[in-house]
């Protein structure tokens, strides 16, 4: 990088694939499309940048040191930080033109100018999913969010992960019977790190909100109920008809319960822990995080829940909603970082056609036809030695070579080999077009994510 | 928007689309992804925000306006005002570790503060394609991204355009044969134009960099060759022999133009135009530009050409090129603007279905069932009148409603009803599943874009 050239970097905490990873990012990112469409979420495209007044309309502190954000002009402009503020003001400035309840999902980059730290990016996506109520949205909605993010995993090839689901409203009645409700929003926030801190350090954090060592001792044994998720209903039953709030929120649970079971989700998959808080005050009812039973220490892959009113900074319409979102830059660098990701079907193209000719018109003429039946086709155009030529084929792990020379040319047949089993044969474009295809459908068929067979 | 509350506005000149727009929207894109991978070439996803050190290697006073750039902190950061410059910085950073001849394809936003004006954005998508060379790089690439421009229109519905092909060396060569080597950039930035100036303007151009009168009707009447391509060729060989540059550009003009045909797209759809120069310095051979036969007005939706060197900013390495990018927003506005788009496919789901029980296990179940065989499926679960909820399929152009009350729940049937033609019967879910799904096969079928038979 000497004489006056630029050293060719990339901006710290922002995420650049080699081609074959992005391959398989890709993947994952269609799997998560593919079951969205299948719910019937619309898909959105929101814009990157928004005025700032219109981002910041509601951001606290905390945020605000995290932002892109910069004049262009006179203009105040913000980086998005999330997909849920722009959901909100897409919301409210169509609201005359949308069809509700509004399914959407986005899959898009988000910012945040946080310390760059590995598995930390500053350029991320996120993939959120939401359905917004005029008014009103029936709580049977959040009974078929377990439904996708099930979906979303299993396609993936991950079964080894927990929806863990609660009601913020159960919490919000059970601290009121203790006389909490004014340190409602802190105590939440507290509980919300349970995992990731110490006893000794929970009990402090409450103590310094002037949580008595009873109330204490009471929270504790409320959010540690033991159990299965039947068993926890059960237990919770015994606090009813003491806060109206916390019954709302118990109904509220049992329902979501049954119904998630409806959906098909198995058991082993999904339960009840009075301990998921989330930490945002946002969330009214229903909250959920999922985490993988084997890494706890990763905390949740897909958070989400139940606000009561999208978009209140910018609309007098009252809209509940319910959703989740995944991290996904964040999702594929653990599974990356794991080796739990199957590069297999990684190639760029099924087929590298090898013209032998000096004239390559066979060769085109190949491709087209496999263009044609959908194969993904390349031909090798260099000059470069055979070896070189298949040594293409080889380092992209394109699956078959096709060697294309004067004998084929001749009748009219082609050479196939493959590549892994090194198979090869001189036979009509049909058959190979069915050993390409057959292949094909294998590979495309393997689970991007395989855990426990690491490769 | 009053008490207190913030408008909720988006950012002028930032395309923001209505559900249904972004579905078709989205399958306009899915198709180039389609097409840009079945010819091989790897998708990649560069971050939008770059060193302004890195993207401003080269750039010219006219980009360093328009450019978004602030400073986060100590970095200068600029967001990418195209896709090349990433792809540059990404070449020769990862130069040791890909594969070449390297196939990329990237679809993505770019910002440029350009006045804001009809159809011109701010943010806007690109969809490129290049294969770039280590060293060297065949000139039979060059013919196969026609064929790719081909596909790629085709596949949309459009038939009625024309890939124009020039080669520069053409020009410069014949630019040299007027002794006009030294104004050969300000000539071609003015044969650029021709198409956009009078003739007057265009005579007036050239006089202002001190082209002869001789010298602008040499100029003219060497880019006003008549004649179809076979004919240009022809006559372009009577100017053979007196200048080297010239006869390589003829060469691979011949060789590109032969082999475009081996690919399979028609004569109609391209043709050698010795008018299209391309503005941008950076090309050195081959360039292309394509034209809707039925809209000159709108000028090229789909430029490129060769370069010999990618990323001299970066690397002494020579990695020469040939790309092309597709402007998909615009393009999207064009055919939006013009009523050309499709929209009988924009539907969220396949199916909505409207329980009519309390207990919503059946409907559930049979959401499963219905997600299973690929159908998109909606449940709509609000309290409201039938009336309502078969309106809410009306709006978002669902196809069709299946109602599960307690009839259907006793014999184990389902109510399907057709909204188009209004046709309703009970019958099986296996029966239900074959209307839909081949319903869906139809409408997936349709061509996005429909010139001629506007809706």
């Amino acid at each position: 990088m000497q004489n006056n050239k630029v050293n060719p970097s990339t901006l710290s905490g922002f995420m650049e694939l080699m081609p074959s990873e992005q391959k398989v990012f890709n993947k994952i990112e269609k799997t998560l499309k593919e079951v969205y469409e299948l719910y019937g979420f619309y898909p959105l495209d929101t814009p990157i940048l928004e005025k700032s007044e219109v981002l910041l309309a509601k951001a606290g502190g905390e945020t605000e040191k995290q932002i892109y954000r910069f004049f262009k002009g006179d203009t105040d402009i913000t980086m998005r930080f999330d997909l849920t503020v722009p959901l909100a003001k897409y919301v409210a400035k169509n609201y005359n033109n949308l069809v509700f309840p509004f399914k959407r999902y986005q899959i898009g980059k988000v910012y945040r100018g946080e310390r760059a730290q590995k598995g930390r990016y500053r350029e991320f996506y996120q993939a959120d999913i939401d359905i917004i109520g005029d008014g009103e949205l029936n709580i049977i909605n959040d009974a078929e969010i377990p439904s996708v993010i099930y979906n979303v995993f299993t396609r993936l090839g991950l079964n080894d992960f927990t929806i863990r689901i609660n009601n913020r409203k159960i919490l919000n009645g059970f601290f009121s019977m203790l006389n909490l409700e004014e340190k409602t929003v802190d105590v939440m926030r507290i509980i919300d790190k349970i995992e990731k801190i110490s006893y000794d350090e929970f009990i402090k954090e409450l103590k310094k909100i002037d949580v008595t060592d009873e109330q204490c001792e009471e929270i504790l044994k409320f959010i540690k109920i033991e159990g299965n998720s039947e068993e926890i209903l059960e237990s919770l039953k015994a606090f009813s008809g003491k806060n109206e709030v916390f019954d709302q929120g118990l109904k509220e649970l049992e329902l979501v319960y049954k119904y998630v079971a409806d959906f098909n989700v198995p058991k082993e998959n999904y339960k009840i822990d009075l301990s998921i808080a989330r930490g945002l005050d946002y969330y009214t009812g229903t909250v959920y995080e999922t985490t993988f039973n084997q890494h706890p220490e990763i905390g949740s892959v897909c958070s989400g829940g139940r606000y009561d009113n999208l978009a209140e900074y910018y609309t007098e319409k009252k809209l509940p909603g319910v959703g989740i979102s995944i991290g996904l830059t964040r999702l594929f660098f653990i599974l990356n970082d794991n080796n739990y990701l199957n590069s297999k079907d990684s190639s760029p193209a099924d087929v590298l056609i090898v013209p032998m000719t000096e004239d390559l018109s066979y060769a085109i003429n190949i491709s087209t036809k496999l263009r044609e039946e959908g194969i993904k086709t390349q031909i090798y155009f260099e000059n470069k030695k055979i070896k070189n030529k298949v040594s293409y084929a080889n380092r992209t792990k394109i699956p078959f070579v096709l060697f294309l020379g004067e004998d084929e040319i001749n009748i009219n047949k082609v050479t196939i080999k493959n590549l892994e089993s090194g198979k090869q044969e001189t036979i009509e474009l049909s058959g190979a077009i069915k050993i390409i295809q057959d292949c094909v459908r294998v590979l495309s068929n393997e689970k991007i994510v395989n855990i426990g067979t690491k490769n």
